[in-house]
């Protein structure tokens, strides 16, 4: 991390000063520091120095001029549900919690946008939202706050259809480094004037600004949904059929792909008897004649590729059972190896390399001896890995790293990405200059000096230091 | 413009160090230079000294560093489409024409993108992809060449379903200010790793850098396409019918409104005989099924607000002619008072304003006794105004100024923008403060200085002097 030092003198000013004025809602609690580092992955906790509670965005000003004037790192905190080690403090500072600011500031039903402060959590929203026919369609598997999932560019599995967070995200306002609020964008629905600063700032993992609002594009609640499993022989059979779907346009809302070590995990978790062999598990939104005919032609698809029966249903207790395989699939995935964790990787390839890469990434974890399930998000060539280790077996950790390596390159080989959705944080820093390449991440680097030249911003994750 | 000078020596000498290594290949011939500046519009010709053809990314990037080195400016030029003045040349230097680099570099029909050289225009694009089965939805008026639509963040009538260049647009190769060849992103179809320069480089109309190659997202080409025109009573109702087609979820392709004036203009022009109040033009895509369900919805809605009869068809002859009003209307618009020019507006607000924006703006028009057919993508909240003016007529020039800066102030009151879609260039700059806002301005003054410090990219455009 380039030699970088703490600011001591800096930071103890600025919890001197936001004390005075924030009293009890700052805490140097160690439990509390603890809780808004980085709690969820391998990856090493790192607490603030010290945690502040904003309750607007004023606040949030306030808190971020303070710091930035005595060289004091923030780090933004929402839910804490972040993979990649965003809320660590490397060169110690203050957390700013967000979570209070968690309120709908005005809903838009006519233009199907809302606009929120950053602490809302998803499912929150959509509860919220639930009178007024429109829902936000973005599911990370975590219950997320929205300036976290805009901050690292969530996705999930509806954006096949819906899109990510940089589709969804009409405008942001964000306090700067340099304490001036910034309003990325109007809005209107599309604009040609200036700079994207929305799309700059959603991914930007809270390395520029602080969120303090965003304007979120809302979908209307489907009439109908249609929602069914799908055996396949082979994964490469399931990821054609996938590549068919799309390609012949069908709006499929949800492709999901367990493979068969996967559906063994859930049968076993879950008490399922589903076929334990690669599935896919599909989603349509429309009218009922709509999801019908969808429903009816990927069945067709999948038979002509050696899968299926496809059978599907548009009631809700059914569908909801249906896809209890694949909600449980995480915790499913562990409990094959009853004491282990895992790393939660999210590569990342262009559609037509997705078979090829999971049967390579398959063969790899068979070699490797490794117990690891796959599980995808496959519409968009975005699939999990979920290698399981035993946290004291220091020897399976290092191999589990190496294996992952060997994912992210492959990936990398293959045009795609190393994060399909959880973001860079401090996790994934060292794949960066294979990803882009050094002039790109010189573009990056170039940016981030220009709009916080001290680096106060979350600084240790992406590309500063 | 800041009382920024011409760089005299440094232009000179460039433009020296080119001829001897392009020879014929640069031109200083006065009507070569003044094609190259811009032409379309009310805004003077600024010619650049020069003009260079590039044939391929090796070459734009010799060009740029000869350029970077002397501290002469470089404007691309793809089609010389652009309406803002974006390739006006006011602090001289070369312009760099990328025209010949018009091929495709790779079709991936799997994964439906295409990795173009930018200067490949979008209807050879599509005659090119015919057998894929794959097509280019975004469709600006002109046959603008892909590496101008990216940089200008252009759209079009299909926008509404398909999106804008900013969703069309994978990655981005480009030449930057310092001569690097910069990457914008993987060919994975989503990723979280990093600053999006892809959506940075989408709209900054070539003041971060020269556009040597796209990756662009395509559609497949609809099985079955219903088109069809439907009247209403009233500007309003049309604008109803809108926000309520969008927020039931139905997939509409294109939602063309066209004002009263704008179909007289249309009628007479092309020989039609549409009745002469405002209408909506539309297009859905899918199956056969699907587009007679769409159609059959949107009838449904536009009866209940009084508008109707919706007749539509899917054969393709009948179609075209439906769109000939649509197609034709810049040209009958300009006839309804020959000799006369237009300013080319596009304003768009959140579509819950829509109808109130036009209504002012029609009061505005009539007030100031205009002639000032409306058309516009409604669906997206975004309108053509094109107040007509005779070149000779010094105060009607005035009189139609004043009025689009009213138009202007009219869309950001309502949280709209000053363009949809045409972009920035030098025409709109005195707009950009009162739309983001001095901190959004200084953040996008900030990133043009932390990627071209010299100012020799586009320089007067945007918000770069």
């Amino acid at each position: 991390m380039g030699g970088r030092m703490r600011n001591e003198a800096g930071i103890a000013a600025a919890i001197g000063r936001l004390v005075e004025r924030f009293g009890e809602r700052l805490s140097t609690s160690a439990s509390l520091r603890e809780q808004h580092g980085h709690t969820l992955t391998w990856i090493a906790n790192q607490p603030p120095d010290a945690v502040v509670f904003a309750r607007s965005e004023a606040e949030v000003q306030e808190i971020v001029r303070i710091c930035a004037a005595e060289g004091c790192p923030v780090v933004p905190f929402g839910a804490g549900t972040s993979l990649e080690g965003h809320l660590n403090a490397p060169y110690g500072g203050v957390s700013i919690d967000v979570s209070a600011m968690d309120a709908i500031v005005a809903v838009h039903p006519e233009d199907l946008d809302v606009v929120v402060q950053p602490g809302i959590r998803r499912k929150a929203l959509n509860e919220q939202l639930r009178d007024t026919g429109l829902f936000f369609p973005i599911d990370p598997g975590a219950d997320a706050t929205l300036g976290g999932m805009a901050a690292t560019r969530a996705s999930g599995t509806n954006a096949v259809r819906y899109g990510t967070m940089k589709d969804t995200v009409l405008s942001i306002r964000a306090v700067t480094a340099s304490g001036e609020i910034v309003t990325t964008s109007r809005r209107a629905k599309k604009s040609s004037t200036g700079y994207d600063l929305t799309r700059l700032f959603v991914g930007s993992e809270g390395t520029l600004g602080v969120i303090t609002e965003l304007t979120i594009r809302l979908s209307g609640i489907p009439e109908a949904i249609a929602g069914g499993i799908c055996p396949f022989p082979s994964v490469q059979a399931a990821a054609d059929a996938v590549i068919l779907t799309i390609q012949t346009g069908i709006p499929v809302a949800r492709i999901e792909l367990l493979d068969e070590v996967q559906v063994k995990a859930c049968n076993l978790y879950s008490k399922l008897d589903l076929p334990e062999t690669p599935l896919l598990l599909l989603e349509f939104h429309g009218t009922d004649a709509w999801v019908a005919e969808q429903s009816t032609r990927f069945g067709e698809i999948a038979a002509d590729l050696g899968g299926g029966p496809f059978t599907w249903t548009t009631k809700a207790e059914e569908r909801t059972k249906l896809w209890t395989a694949r909600h449980d699939a995480y915790w499913a995935g562990l409990a094959l190896r009853p004491g282990c964790q895992t790393f939660s990787t999210d590569v990342c390839v262009p559609i037509s390399r997705l078979a090829e890469c999971i049967a390579e990434t398959k063969a790899d974890i068979e070699a490797d001896g490794l117990v690891a399930p796959i599980v995808g998000h496959v519409g968009d060539g975005n699939f999990h890995v979920l290698p399981l280790f035993h946290p004291d077996d220091t020897s399976e950790i290092d191999k589990v790293k190496r294996f992952v390596g060997r994912l992210v390159e492959r990936a990398l080989a293959m045009e795609g990405t190393a994060s399909g959705e959880h973001g860079v944080g401090q996790g994934k820093m060292k794949y960066l200059e294979a990803e882009h390449g050094r002039a790109a991440l010189d573009a990056m680097a170039a940016i981030k000096q220009a709009l916080d030249p001290k680096g106060i911003m979350n600084p240790g994750k992406i590309v500063a230091s």
